[in-house]
């Protein structure tokens, strides 16, 4: 929101202001993040094809034998976008089974979790600097929603895109730092 | 900051509350997240050590012949932190020349930028939502603070954190989620 607009905001939801912003990072910008996943694995597959390889050798990569395989990675990214909407407005999720094998129905997981958040305004976000996150694991503790987008859903979003871009990059995917981040909205 | 607290707030400053965020998310959280990266580098010398490997084949390694090596993606990642600061709030940024070799030379780089943004309070961030931020290689193009902060700062600096870790974790480095995320404030 700009300072102009903010001038022109009623008082009584000025309170609301702060939260606001968490739409913008975990909504607006995590769906843009998986569109640029989305794109990745498009420029991928085209390569993969080129150089004549099956892109399940690329799926079923990973960086270390303990470590999740791009699959995996990919359907984390989505259940962490997923995930980060519905703890911090309280709302419902939707069952996605992590049954994925190739990269058509990756490309489907992602764009049901686009068309998921799509569903959400700022409004929902009211309440979620304060509403209480837990999940099963953590055993009853729980991190208010301002702790948990800030120090968990960001941080571990990030981290699943960013490792999907290195297994591509480093199986020999030509992609760079400008396919992760997408079109930057420059200004003259 | 809490409702308790926003509720109390004098409206004259409410205006200010959304940009706020960017000093929890840019200062307080990358602060942690740097802090995250040195014990992690801490942790691999202790490996390293035990394996009798020199540490510097770890910092010179990388996931791809034509991406940075593990010092280069530390360096980045104290700049992005650094210069999110200084770009978001219009301050001067005190020059890191990027000759560090050793870790703890690189561990010196990484305390430089925790007590520098130690310096920044909430209220340098009041224009942060609409200041203008540019790059000599953007061509005079620019970003508003906000657009710059949520697509541009946050990804990259998660990206360079996560790609230091992936570096490790490829090299056999017996690291996990738990040290990228460090501690979390849980709550009984």
């Amino acid at each position: 929101m700009s300072r102009g607009k903010l001038f022109l905001y009623p008082v009584f939801r000025m309170q609301y202001l702060y939260v606001f912003m968490f739409y913008a990072i975990t909504v607006t910008q995590f769906t843009k993040m998986l569109q640029n996943l989305s794109k990745i694995l498009a420029k991928a597959a085209v390569e993969a094809e080129n150089r004549k390889v099956d892109f399940s050798v690329y799926l079923n990569s990973r960086l270390a034998p303990d470590q999740f395989n791009l699959i995996r990675q990919i359907q984390i990214a989505c259940d962490t976008a997923k995930m980060c909407a519905v703890r911090l407005t309280g709302k419902e999720a939707p069952v996605h089974e992590d049954t994925e094998k190739t990269l058509g129905e990756l490309q489907e997981r992602i764009q049901k979790v686009v068309t998921f958040l799509a569903g959400f305004k700022e409004d929902d976000y009211k309440d979620s600097a304060t509403i209480k996150v837990s999940q099963p694991r953590w055993e009853g503790k729980y991190l208010t929603g301002t702790e948990f987008a800030i120090q968990h859903a960001i941080p571990n979003m990030y981290f699943h895109i960013a490792t999907a871009y290195s297994i591509l990059r480093h199986n020999g995917i030509t992609i760079g730092k400008k396919d992760y981040l997408g079109e930057m909205p420059y200004k003259t």
